[in-house]
């Protein structure tokens, strides 16, 4: 996968004694914030009665078309994006995915148009989120086909297409627009999963056609599988909750349950106690992934082995105060002499996901900033420890 | 949809003045057995801490293969299809879905072949579920395409198949195997979605290489979104179990959570009070469509309006005893003089699904036997007064 597959390496010669456990820093499991939900305890937990939740349908509101949405989901996406202020919500559709996974497949199936002669092209700027090629062609279809790297696709030659906008974006965590030129062909799905106040600067409210967030990001519920787009144009709304029944019916009754309980938990917090709290979810995390990212700073260092991207300090409105982006991953560069960063770190036993996966090169490692803190901390003593065998 | 959507007719002209309300009858939403588990109370209430089931993994035995699966639900569906008999577990690999829909496109991946220059043709003997064609083709892919009814289908003209035999068979009822012959090409799928003691005798365990089941149908807790497939073959279990990772990076935990609950709770309440508690939820659920059914051969009477299959008594191992089929659904058959039975019970505000769909006759209409208490009361009563009416 795409976040969670698993890996299989054994450890290759590396001057340690070969006998370093695992250190699989691939998926991006958010495990971090586990602590924090820990520390909420019955605030947060849900209860669910065995006779609810039992009907494919959800008693939507009239003029809605995601006919399986919880309303008290809808309700609290549309009170929490209004509390971060990260996404315009009026006179927006709602349609909620099995994950922002199914909700991307959504948006190609609503975006494409099954009368074409020929499937419409998809690209996304390289690096590009390593799931997009696959998850585009896996079954072949004759509506939309993957056409790789966005800088280098050219409408006029090529002719319609379909544009991703991963922003921040996953892997380099850079804020990221259109690149394709002529859009008056072109069609464009912004993938604003890591758009939330721990990893981000919240500087405007995102205001697209079709932008999708997922639960897994947004406070570290990836289990739930709960995402959620929001969408101008009602008929493409009406064809991604197509795309949703024909796929799957609908979408856990229980996990959307679950999700508007947690998100309500964290606008009631930061109404009650305001930023001020411990308990303010992003708040928190924002100061979680500050730590991580000064840490693993620190442990590259002033060596030449590694380095990673600079980010500038941006005001947070969201915050009150400037804040750096903070990623959900490093996207480690080895230096010159280094043809292959993931070799260099599989000979410590450490995992990251190969640069040529996301239409880079192999110089370029994506390393989890996500993981657990013991896991975290493992992987900064091995990174010092290379750094002192390697130098 | 599909089970779910939503319909929306006005009241034609039908000499009762044309004041009737709606009665929809063309999902199959099983809310039938919902006061079942308002009486069972707090037994089968689930409560999820907000620390908990926040992974995109599960914390899988060694030697499984679908990484999402929680080791709960295994459990869970390995003892129940051991209480209820109707599956063989052994040996087989388990793959957990967003619903049973989800399974049946894995599936479809799994045994589809890349490589083959044309797409594998999906049959199913008529009448088949109506889903099956629309879910086959709607992203028209290159690897499989609908291609009809099973009977008609000449694999040595038309080459490799995928036939999915449903059965106990939606719309009618029927307990099925596969119809083409050649099977030496063909590749077989069963849909198993209904063979559960409410609605038939079982007289075996199922004992096929891919086979799949639904909790919607199970016991009713269609808004969870969970299927599993019983799979022989390791190759295809890991094919399907990709097929989800790239669909949607696995499965609702909180569904599958509370699933495993709901199991572990029919068969603790089977071990302790065995079938002659009115707590046992198939008893319950068999004696329940035992009554519908009388109700409607009673409410269609002596008419030659409508009629509907016959089924024979079969001993149950279950149970322990002989009883009939009592399908989730009645294959409505009017009258030779009618031609439509669709539009005849449209003028009378009683919505079913038309034969059409499930590539049979127009004479025929699905009806729900899975509506509520109050729905299907006023649906009798209508249907009385439509004999009295039209004779």
């Amino acid at each position: 996968m795409c976040g969670a597959e698993t890996t299989n390496h054994s450890t290759e010669s590396n001057g340690f004694g070969g006998n370093l456990s695992l250190i699989d820093l691939d998926p991006g499991n958010p495990t971090v914030f586990e602590p924090y939900w820990r520390r909420m305890g019955d605030k947060c937990r849900v209860v669910i009665p065995g006779c609810e939740l039992m009907s494919y349908k959800a008693a939507t509101k009239p003029g809605k078309v995601c006919w399986f949405l919880l309303p008290e989901l809808e309700d609290a996406i549309v009170r929490l994006h209004r509390l971060v202020g990260n996404a315009v919500v009026d006179d927006r559709y709602i349609v909620v995915g099995t994950g922002s996974t199914q909700l991307y497949q959504a948006a190609l199936y609503a975006l494409s148009n099954p009368a074409s002669l020929k499937p419409i092209n998809v690209v996304s700027a390289a690096p590009y989120y390593s799931c997009y090629p696959e998850e585009t062609d896996y079954l072949c279809s004759r509506l939309y086909k993957w056409a790789g790297d966005a800088n280098e696709y050219n409408a006029n030659k090529s002719g319609p297409f379909i544009e991703v906008v991963n922003s921040p974006n996953n892997p380099n965590g850079s804020l990221r627009e259109s690149v394709v030129k002529d859009c008056g062909q072109g069609k464009l799905i912004h993938d604003l999963a890591y758009y939330w106040p721990q990893f981000m600067p919240i500087n405007r409210p995102a205001d697209h056609d079709l932008m999708y967030f997922t639960f897994s990001k947004c406070t570290g519920h990836a289990g739930s599988r709960i995402g959620w787009a929001l969408v101008k144009d009602r008929e493409v709304a009406i064809k991604m909750t197509k795309y949703i029944e024909l796929n799957s019916i609908g979408v856990s009754k229980d996990s959307q349950f679950r999700t508007a309980k947690i998100m309500e938990l964290l606008c009631n917090e930061h109404k009650e106690f305001g930023l001020n709290s411990s308990n303010n979810f992003f708040e928190y995390g924002n100061r979680l992934m500050a730590q991580r990212w000064e840490s693993l700073r620190e442990a590259i260092g002033s060596s030449d082995l590694f380095s990673v991207p600079s980010f500038e300090r941006q005001y947070c409105f969201f915050l009150g105060r400037p804040t750096k982006p903070y990623p959900a991953f490093a996207w480690l560069k080895c230096n010159e002499e280094t043809e292959d960063c993931g070799s260099l770190l599989r000979r410590y036993n450490i995992l990251g996901r190969n640069g040529k996966r996301f239409g880079a090169d192999a110089k370029y490692l994506r390393i989890s900033m996500l993981s657990s803190d013991d896991v975290f901390e493992d992987f900064l003593d091995r990174l010092n420890a290379i750094r002192l065998f390697e130098e």
